[in-house]
């Protein structure tokens, strides 16, 4: 029974039957086969086919389920596959999904379908998406819905469930019921449960909750996600500036807000510049790669040049060059290791910024423990490989003073990328990396220059 | 009003000022002050101060509170400050706990301590935790909850209501009724929200909705966070492999799985090894670090020992050593950057396997385009800085192959590690790099060997 929903799994078997089915126009198998899937299986199909074919399936299903498939698509794809419809088409689809879905897909349409697709919505839905539409995406009032159950203050609970029954027609998921003043002021809030198991004669204002977190339009994303996982809510009331209800964000969005930031971090740490997935198109992935690469090059082309201020050292000892992809690669690595650390803590909402000296010094000795493990191992394996005894001091001198300098960089790039706005993740990509190439080759060099 | 919780900073002035009242004993204050200030927020003081400090603040905070604060509190440090504790006044405070937080908190315990705990908690949780310790803590056995609301398939509106009223007491949130035959089998859901609007005259068994998602005991965290988000759940009824309902998992450790799974990733891509926070202990973070960058030493010494076999070539045209940190760092950069593409494309529950053949194709036009781009871009800025033709030549030459080959290392590697059952992370960091520095040398002294 409910194992159905989880036995779904889109094997190479049924997607080959299911191609056939669509080239054959069998809907009576496509109708009997999407029937036992739910619709958050059925969007994995529309990745798989044509959007014509995907249209063409798409058709034979009931125009709810239609309409959460479109919700749920990524999209990019939504904005291809929604090519094929035209405006009113699309209205139709929208009236049965929430306001703050039917924004995001408005503004993925161009300015003048998006048009169109509005006046074909219905009256309310129409009034709610466009006012959400002014809002950016990334805050507040961007992830918030219009729908939501309020409850004036001076009601009883018996008006309070008779009033949840007219607007629950509006409003799909719902888990508290938002109290209000007589001018909409947010006041607190009343959990389905409390009314539940409260006396049908008591007044909503003795038993709701005061004091309740709350977010403003403007604020950010971000800062919303770390209030609800702090405060562990499943709904946040939105308010506008003067502390008027407007809306609320429940926590499916913000896990997504979560999986996507995640995903920007990784994508950061990774070099790669632009929101893009595997499966997009070759160009858009070449592009989204050059700008850390041509970093990398120019740090490369800076290295060449360096060395080759030591061209006369070089040619007297060969060996110093065989050196230089050790003392660069532990430097990379330590830099990564220290500025995602940090990178980790900025996250953590608990972060409290303990001073930067106390910081440092910790950091300091866990180089020095690091540095010396390290350069007293390389300094064995040195000279039983190559048998050169000075150079080999040269290398794990060099190698100390990395560790140290590399792990001092890591630790305050990421701080101060984060003071002046931007995502300290920045700094354990790339561009640490090609810092700490150049820092090690100048160190190695330098030591080189003193002492051989 | 609502603004009070979201207004509290731990800033340096209150930190000092508490700490004030601290030292000086002044209660009165202390406890005035932080009835301001939600639990969540107390709990980030518990960070500042030493435990004995924090034990005396708590102890003037009532029971309720100072429960929540423990269950909120990072493991290292509830460990630490439950030492603090006797037996039995940890069971107080653990008898306003839900079941799963109970069961992670006596987990950390000594198993000594923990029997005597349990042997103190109230007789029901008592069954309900003793159950729950037998699963480990990453499958949805243990995650679950065993607080949940059930209701027989054949009761009426009103009955179900009733029965609510009674079990609500010892659920503390709940957003369902599951609804279960006379052996306990899952059957289906009710929401809280179709409870109230339906007419009280109604049996349950026929408005409740039935083919939910359930999960079972055994299942992974990862999978079930990724059922929670694909089906947009805020809870998930949990049933034993004979499909008996035994749990409940919310949104909220979902919610946290998802946070360490996206810091492990980053931490594996980092190059750290166990499941390390900055603030923990300079000994912790060093044996934490070191053992990548032994792979990265390691590494070293083989490209060192690889430089050795051309010292020929190297002590005839010493700029050859000048350009092996730019086919280096673009070599892992490059690798970094597919990888974590692959690594992203696993973690979308949408992931299909489209064949290998397909993605390596598309990954191969990328590396020509980015290779083509750079190599002729390096060709003109060599020839001009150096004014060495057949070298800039060869250096061209390498960095296009290189390219190509990370490009093919950084795809093909998280797939295989993800087809054996490790974490595919693993891939985008230091061990691809390692790979990568070698890869690139190689290819590069053998394009010198061959042209030069």
């Amino acid at each position: 029974m409910e194992q159905q929903a989880l036995e779904f799994e889109l094997t190479k078997e049924f997607r080959d039957r299911f191609q056939q089915a669509l080239d054959d126009h069998d809907d009576v198998f496509i109708q009997n086969i999407l029937h036992e899937v739910k619709a958050a299986d059925i969007t994995t199909l529309l990745y798989e086919f044509t959007i014509e074919e995907s249209k063409y399936f798409m058709d034979l299903l009931p125009v709810e389920v239609q309409s959460e498939i479109i919700r749920d698509l990524e999209p990019d794809t939504r904005k291809r596959y929604l090519k094929l419809y035209k405006p009113n088409d699309i209205s139709v689809l929208l009236n049965n999904l929430l306001s703050d879905d039917i924004a995001d897909i408005l503004h993925e349409l161009p300015v003048k379908e998006r048009e169109e697709v509005l006046l074909d919505l219905e009256p309310v839905l129409r009034g709610q998406v466009t006012e959400l539409l002014r809002y950016e995406a990334y805050v507040a009032g961007g992830l918030m819905a219009k729908e939501l159950i309020r409850a004036r203050v001076n009601w009883t609970v018996v008006q309070c469930v008779e009033e949840i029954r007219k607007q629950a027609e509006n409003v799909s998921k719902f888990y508290q019921v938002y109290v209000v003043d007589e001018t909409d002021k947010l006041l607190g809030r009343l959990s389905l449960q409390d009314l539940i198991i409260s006396d049908a004669r008591k007044l909503v204002g003795d038993i709701y909750e005061k004091d309740i977190v709350s977010v403003e339009t403007y604020m950010e994303d971000r800062e919303v996600a770390e209030i609800m996982k702090k405060y562990e809510l499943v709904s946040v009331p939105v308010v506008n500036v003067h502390g008027y209800l407007v809306g609320r964000i429940t926590i499916d969005d913000i896990v997504d807000v979560i999986t996507e930031q995640a995903e920007e971090d990784r994508q950061m740490m990774a070099g790669i510049s632009e929101n893009v997935e595997e499966d997009d198109s070759i160009w858009r992935n070449t592009r989204a790669r050059l700008p850390w690469l041509l970093i990398g090059i120019f740090g490369g082309l800076m290295n060449a040049k360096f060395m080759g201020l030591f061209e006369a050292e070089l040619a007297r000892v060969t060996a110093i060059a065989f050196f230089t992809p050790l003392i660069q690669a532990t430097g990379g690595n330590v830099g990564i290791q220290s500025s995602s650390l940090i990178v980790q803590s900025l996250a953590n909402p608990n972060f409290v910024d303990e001073g930067l000296w106390k910081r440092l010094v910790k950091v300091f000795f866990v180089a020095i423990l690091n540095g010396l493990f390290l350069s007293i191992l390389v300094l064995g394996a040195n000279i039983l490989l190559f048998q050169e005894y000075s150079l080999s001091f040269v290398v794990s001198i060099a190698l100390f003073s990395v560790v140290l300098f590399a792990s001092f960089i890591g630790t305050i790039t990421p701080l101060i990328l984060n003071r002046f706005g931007f995502n300290p993740a920045l700094a354990a990509g790339p561009f640490i990396t090609t810092t700490n190439d150049l820092l090690g080759l100048t160190l190695y060099f330098f030591t080189v220059h003193l002492i051989l």
